[in-house]
């Protein structure tokens, strides 16, 4: 029964616990507040607008207990080039990282800890083929987190979430918007209460995510990224899974005004996207089989 | 005369430019909110705290005209593992970036006019030894700003700022405040109104820089460190100039209880940063003579 997934016996989680799709109380279902449209919605751009109104990516520091503003860290792994979010409620403690590295999962759980935080949910936005993600290991390292992708993703997990549902910490939610075209199982997480949103690979800065494999389709993601994401408030902040030039963030207005790639008409994104002759992406065979079982294959 | 610092002829710059320190109205004057105390303050560490308070690094989004809240950009040079900060005034437009890297000063440059920046600063924190400042081909690029960096840095620039002088772009404010002992020139730029400070080498997310070269003072360091950041008000987010695993923020708090270094006594912390035994800067000798003219030695 363990094939093809063999676990590592160390890893002290079972095949069952594994496969068991519990959805916990801080998952809300329903409330599918953006429907999907299948064929997409192509967003039309209308002409560059005046770069002074592009100044974004702002942000506060208020003392948090009581103030209901979002705990929010940025991290890095430089070799993949991956950020990792931690998000938390201030006032609860309850954390959910997002994207976690395998290399990197015992910075996060130190950092989960320093922060007095209780870490409930692991969460990816696709099933990623340029690293192993740190999932199964941050679940060795604080027990009590449950792991979250979407369903298409068609990866293992604890929790496996839906286009519209709601992901809850304690009074802070992520929208999961289903963004396929990278991956089929892609999803963007959409905090409305902080103005942002984890785009996972479907919208880098200035960029997107390849769709050369993994059931990627260039025409999916132009639509995907027009109707889920760049739909989104002008001033929504955009957090990306990765970047190569060293940019942290950027905004919808931005992407809508500079994306190279995504300011295309959808023919020439498609034509753009198709003909890209990338190489054949080096961790794929090792990263793809480990995260369908959310990176407890092979687990060290 | 062009000789010690000879000037590429291609930047457009002349020597004179350079050597004339001209305060600009940004810069105030006087003011001195800080008096440095020469011998340094022992901040006396309480024990730890509980990590339930240790909660910090928020962010809110909220459209910036009018608003009053800084523009904050952080960028990484993944061969150094610099971190670049863009900040500016929503409602001026100026804008001022610190730490910039020579390799990617063209990326800093379309940022800042994409995001329709009026750029008036090019600051430094010290004068850097692990890669060449980015300040002398900004002011190629975008050439009605100006260099900064102390008096104490022995660089040269548009203009010297010293302990307790403001720099003003639009409303906001940057503190300099001295923080001698990674070099003797070192500043960190406290922004009272936004609760941050951007540290440069004097202290990085759980560590700090080496003090082996370039002046360097472990005694030096521990009490700039001690009086000039650690005594902040606790949820007051810290800004590195580098970081080698992935982090890029922290705060008081945090360092005041998890630094490994600074919460040793000074004589351990001493004893300590004399036998580190690091490896000899491996960019110190076409940094430093680049760094004393602001990156304008030997320019592309």
């Amino acid at each position: 029964m363990l094939k093809p997934f063999p676990v590592h016996s160390e890893t002290g989680l079972g095949f069952i616990t594994m496969l068991r799709s519990v959805l916990r109380p801080g998952v809300i279902l329903g409330g599918r507040r953006t429907p999907l449209n299948p064929h997409g919605r192509t967003i039309c751009l209308s002409g560059r607008e005046k770069a002074g109104t592009l100044a974004f990516s702002l942000r506060k520091f208020t003392q948090t207990r009581g103030s209901g503003v979002m705990i929010f860290r940025q991290l890095f792994d430089r070799d993949s080039c991956t950020y990792t979010y931690l998000l938390a409620d201030p006032d609860t403690k309850e954390a959910v990282l997002v994207d976690p590295v395998i290399e990197l999962a015992e910075r996060d759980a130190k950092l989960v800890d320093q922060m007095g935080l209780n870490l409930i949910y692991v969460m990816n936005t696709h099933m990623h083929a340029d690293h192993i993600t740190g999932t199964g290991l941050l679940k060795k390292l604080v027990p009590s987190c449950q792991s979250v992708i979407s369903k298409e993703s068609g990866a293992m997990a604890d929790v496996h979430v839906e286009h519209g549902e709601v992901v809850k910490f304690g009074e802070q939610e992520l929208e999961v918007r289903q963004t396929p075209g990278h991956t089929n199982g892609c999803v963007t997480y959409v905090c409305h209460g902080e103005k942002f949103a984890l785009t996972g690979d479907a919208l880098l800065v200035r960029g997107c995510g390849r769709t050369d494999f993994q059931e990627g389709s260039a025409e999916t993601l132009y639509e995907s990224v027009h109707s889920q994401i760049l739909s989104l408030p002008d001033d929504f902040a955009l957090y990306p899974a990765h970047d190569y030039v060293g940019h942290t963030v950027t905004s919808v207005a931005e992407e809508k005004e500079f994306n190279p790639r995504l300011t295309k008409s959808k023919e020439e994104f498609i034509d753009l996207m198709n003909n890209l002759g990338l190489a054949y992406p080096r961790k794929i065979d090792i990263s793809l089989p480990a995260n369908k079982v959310c990176g407890l294959y092979n687990l060290p």
